[in-house]
């Protein structure tokens, strides 16, 4: 099963394709999407849905994980990272694939197998699940990555649909 | 030129089209768009993604304006509020329409003249300038209204593209 891991954001989105066989993972490609801050609203949203539609017709997932975003800054800037996150969801189900949502401590239980864990536990635990060389950077393409295996894991453990995806 | 005007939300959406010629307004239609709760937020943005695609081909909007969103609630809400921003904002750019945004206070100052008028006050307005025998509603119908008039006003002032549009 191939599966889409996204950490959501307005100037960083970083995303990451992941295959997962039984109950190994393999990398298949990872990055980023920028936007440029001198850019209206408007237009950043139409990039990031443009380019996420691209990924996915190029990449065929059969399913997007998103994670959920959790801050204490203000209403605003909220708003505008929500509108970030509505854009990439309906690029999930346009495409017409299963979207989830998963909360960073649900990624970091999945992954490290520990709630609290550290952003570099996360980050190792990331290398040595897909056996690459180093840690994959930036950090919000690792987030996508862990995100991505964090649906795998939970894919395995409630297979609640059978074997049909 | 045909204007479209939208309040944004994820459980009603208001939606008005009007026609500014010179210095009159002409009602052409309004309505909400509703999802329900029970459904999923990524299912509940495809519905309001694709039906406001609906209505953009059907009436042709020249320009799309949308109401900015201020409220004290919780993040979480204003994420979700935000997700919904993000799809309205994406079916404008879409389609190909110049998409403005206004905040309440321009709202209010565009139509009644008096940044801190209240909403029955707005409403009054509405119905005075549209030539209209009662007051739209519900409410989120009349906000989109309010807001397609701002920007039928702040474009007659501002009217820095010429006569293109």
């Amino acid at each position: 099963m191939k599966i889409m891991g996204v950490d959501p954001g307005l100037a960083t989105l970083g995303y990451a394709f992941i295959e997962k066989n039984n109950n190994s993972f393999k990398l298949i490609n990872y990055d980023v999407i920028k936007t440029e801050a001198e850019m209206s609203d408007v237009s950043r949203l139409k990039i990031i849905y443009n380019k996420l539609q691209e990924l996915i017709e190029k990449n065929q997932p059969a399913c997007m994980a998103v994670e959920e975003l959790f801050f204490n800054k203000n209403v605003k800037t909220a708003i505008r990272v929500g509108q970030a996150r509505g854009v990439i969801l309906l690029a999930g189900a346009d495409a017409g694939i299963d979207v989830s949502e998963y909360t960073p401590l649900q990624v970091k239980q999945a992954v490290v197998g520990y709630g609290r864990a550290s952003k570099h536990q996360v980050q190792h635990m990331v290398k040595a699940l897909l056996n690459l060389e180093s840690i994959p950077e930036p950090d919000d393409a690792a987030d996508a990555l862990a995100v991505a295996i964090c649906h795998g894991h939970n894919y395995g453990f409630n297979k609640r649909w059978g074997d049909q995806i």
